[in-house]
């Protein structure tokens, strides 16, 4: 079952993380990615760790934020999303 | 073979990355963790995802720099990184 933890709250569940995601408090967000590193992550498994970082703008902000966002990609009749962890960072 | 991916070089085995670390050009570095998240990465196999963002200091400087690094613990005869993955966050 794929998990999703977002700033800290964790949640299982393809239908808990669409309404998650759905309740965010903005309409739009624009990524800006400024890394991206992918490693097999285990052997005789076909799955993919992928960490992105990068800076994201909300809504009307003109100050983007930085985040960071770890994605494991799993192959099941296709890869999907088994666990995603989003981070801001804060200085 | 553990595997470490540090500002977006690729390390393949404990020998190799034990030299990339030695070979960084400070000599102390502190950490201070701002957040960890984890997560159980597979079912049916004793591993974890973990992602770590915070901040870090190196030898005589006094601006700390932003990082995010991810993790993945995978158990065989006691929990071992498998993947290593660190990136400095520039603004």
């Amino acid at each position: 079952m794929s998990m999703m933890t977002w700033e800290g709250v964790q949640i299982q569940g393809a239908a808990g993380i669409i309404e998650k995601l759905a309740s965010l408090p903005f309409k739009r967000v624009q990524h800006k990615t400024t890394t991206v590193d992918a490693q097999p992550s285990l052997p005789g498994v076909k799955a993919i760790i992928v960490m992105v970082t990068g800076q994201l703008l909300v809504d009307e902000e003109t100050k983007p934020q930085q985040f960071s966002q770890t994605f494991h990609l799993v192959e099941d009749k296709g890869y999907f999303v088994y666990n995603d962890i989003f981070r801001l960072n804060y200085a």
